[in-house]
């Protein structure tokens, strides 16, 4: 049956059948799928130098190891901001450069690829482009790790070949990312399948991380979903902040302060150790 | 607005507004939604008396403070084994004696409460039930505790005013229990919603479980989604246990081994001391 | 595979390989399922003799065959309207019997049985009581029309298999009625299904009604809904009437005018002919 | 309330409070939105330009006015038929020239808009690519009829606000289309939801057409939906027609025979009559 595509196909590249042990993607030097749980922290969106330099220094002090931030955003109304393109671009890798913390960035169009590879250490393939197949065939090509978002009602074995478009490529540097699926309930902006986490983990050897920002769009929320993301056995967690919330220009209701950040990697550690893993 | 209606409306009986304390049931000494977090657990039906004792015998030596077993079983085909009917109250309270735990049982028709609250300690309304207005009425006239599964697809809204229908009778003791949502996902029979644990938590002073045995459908998924539950602020757990699952009347493919659910309290028992609990 | 049971399974009673023949369901002389499709229309609820009179009054003489309204209403919060009850079902009786239309209501608890079938002439299980089995084996012994609503999310072959029970008990008069699923649509109350109806059309001889008032929740909707579903193959169309929708105890905003159930009925009309069929 | 924008925010190029009157998009002389009901037919993928031929024959003899055929296929899985890619294009405007038929064929990649162009009358962009926000923007700056199909999971607003992307960009000739919701119905491929082609008929000016191929994902399902979507006020159906299903490249347990598809459109003059508008 169609359904079982990956479970019964043991050929696949994505497949624990084909490659037993966990891949650990290594980005210079922080290892995801490895002991340690990763954690990825920064604004939605690139506004200022100012802005991200500030929260860089916050989330890295915080014990957070990857910097993240978008250039490109894609807004459900052309209206809305769309994000500063090559200037956050720049901005992001010289923050990183200067706070030496890697950094990750999302691609919307295969035309930018070449633009965007150069500035960003992680290239994330967002919810909405996870069935864009060109984009992914392109990615296959590169050696740069991709950080594979699961699609807005994606089941999980399309996800596991989309990752596998990535990897048929040549490009086994691929990390998914559980980010929630759309639901109807009002109260929160998705809902986030930890179960997916668990399932995606046991049929295949690719590192999983879990994004309770965008999971659950309720700031209340992210703490406990990103303790129990932990305990399901995700390879690490990608969190939003910002040091004004109210003031973002996106996502505000579901980021995090400095502050917030600090309190969530204090709650994440013991848990993180209860599963024989840690966070710093 | 009507989606805000229990956020909005602090004099809803379940809201924490009017009652910022945690609310714990007290089942013949085991407190839920106390310092421990409480397993349940047993078989899906009851099948027969040696069986039954068999898996209590074996759930209560892991650490198990419940026990379950259906009775009254709602199956979607009418050729289905629909349950044991009053031998199987019978002899899950002769068990359950026997072995010193409380036990737990499903409600189908509001006609058999008088007959099933003479022999459970907990009435349990089973998700396919949780609209059933008539039913919650009557529950919120008795002195027994309840505890109502979610909605097949249930907002967070419908099931705390689902809740309120037992309170405003009268009925205090009522216990959460996320139980998964419909989703398009094949692979797993339910999509675990722990974010509504979170929620309910926040806004309600109710104890909330969590049941992932029919949160997933499939066994290898219950230990992470046990724990993740714990994680994300559960205040217990309800898992099927069979003796033979592979020769289970029903619900064998999600059912844990006696020797499997030692391998859960294990498993738990940390992640329960990060969180400041214990499960034993 | 389980999910295909019913398609399968043809000693199913519900399949129209064990009867080939379409099933007509005779209503005081108004036939569910022939040539001629069937209008049901009238208020949500029951709220006042003077209005069901004047509703029923009104509908009938732009084409309505059956007069609903209800005296027990499944609301989601305890302390909304819940229907006048017994009252409710005295006052419908009266006035479908000076109408001269036969009547349908809907039944919520198994306890009420005897009472209500004695009022009424069709039962109506609602989509919260889809699921209720104790209450379709009830109605399965009994001599009297049912009207099934399909489930907030129920799949077909639930659907059909609580159809089963009823049939399975005795009773072969059942009239299936699509009203929406859930989705995560904010602009319309439910998703109509009408694929739903013409593949229940094609694997089961069970006449298939349409309800667009709660199948969509948007006044505007109903007729084209109305029309769509006629087109589908549906055998009959039920929908809500009240003359001042803005003061309606509740369902206003997805109710007709008198008015505007004429017109219904005028666009209606050339669909039905087109189809073979009429709706006068 | 954001998921209210479109409707109260009147100044949206897709609005109706902007644009009163319906938009008619002219492909060739074939006008849709007009008072003709447009049907759009052909194979899923254009396999071999015989095959083709012989369908855009069988086809427009039966009333086709438009020729579709893909030649870019987004396949879930990286190892199936992904299409012929640019000789399939050529294959593709050379059947349309010589049967005279006006073509459409989807694309995939933004790269790819200069080479599709030049060989299509109409541009497809898929369910998977209705958020490729950067391939909206580019169409947009195009001078071509543009077809948009609805997100797999996509709520009216954000399917009305990709089209709001293309006419932001300066082009108005924008064709929505309805091609089924995501659902947990195992028996369909996807949930057909015509409320939303009403829907959107009545907040927008953009002309509405319904796929009930990709829609139902099964044969017997495609003429009811089909004829209900004209009920509906669908302004086109596009549907796949294959001679051969059952050795068709992809979506054969959909497509239509030749001789099916005759039968569906003497199944939809009827009903386009009913609603004073004609399908030939």
């Amino acid at each position: 049956m169609n359904q079982l595509l990956v479970k019964e196909n043991s050929h696949l590249l994505v497949s624990r059948a084909m490659h037993p042990q966990n891949t650990q993607v290594n980005i210079k030097g922080c290892i995801v799928g490895g002991e340690k749980t990763v954690v990825v922290a920064g604004p939605c969106a690139i506004e200022s130098e100012e802005l991200l330099k500030e929260t860089a220094f916050k989330v890295r002090a915080a014990g957070a190891s990857i910097l993240r931030g978008g250039a490109y955003k894609p807004r459900t109304s052309p209206y809305s901001f769309q994000g500063h393109g090559e200037e956050g671009l720049k901005i992001l890798a010289r923050v990183g450069q200067e706070m030496n913390m890697p950094v990750v960035t999302e691609l919307m169009d295969s035309q930018d690829i070449e633009l965007v590879v150069d500035y960003t250490d992680v290239l994330q393939v967002g919810a909405r482009n996870m069935y864009n197949y060109s984009l992914l065939k392109k990615l296959g090509r590169l050696d740069k790790p991709v950080l594979l978002k699961r699609g807005i009602s994606a089941t999980i074995e399309e996800w596991l070949l989309a990752a596998e478009y990535i990897l048929a490529g040549g490009n086994h540097q691929v990390i998914m990312c559980e980010r929630g699926l759309r639901s109807a309930e009002p109260w929160t902006r998705n809902t986030l399948d930890l179960s997916g986490v668990a399932l995606v983990k046991e049929i295949s050897h690719l590192p999983v991380m879990v994004d309770p920002s965008h999971g659950t769009g309720v700031r209340s929320l992210v703490n406990p979903m990103a303790r129990a993301a932990l305990a399901a056995g995700a390879d690490g967690i990608m969190v939003e902040v910002h040091p004004h919330p109210e003031k973002a220009f996106s996502d505000g209701p579901q980021s995090l302060t400095p502050k917030g950040f600090s309190q969530l990697m204090r709650e994440l550690d013991p848990i993180a150790r209860a599963c024989g893993r840690r966070v710093k």
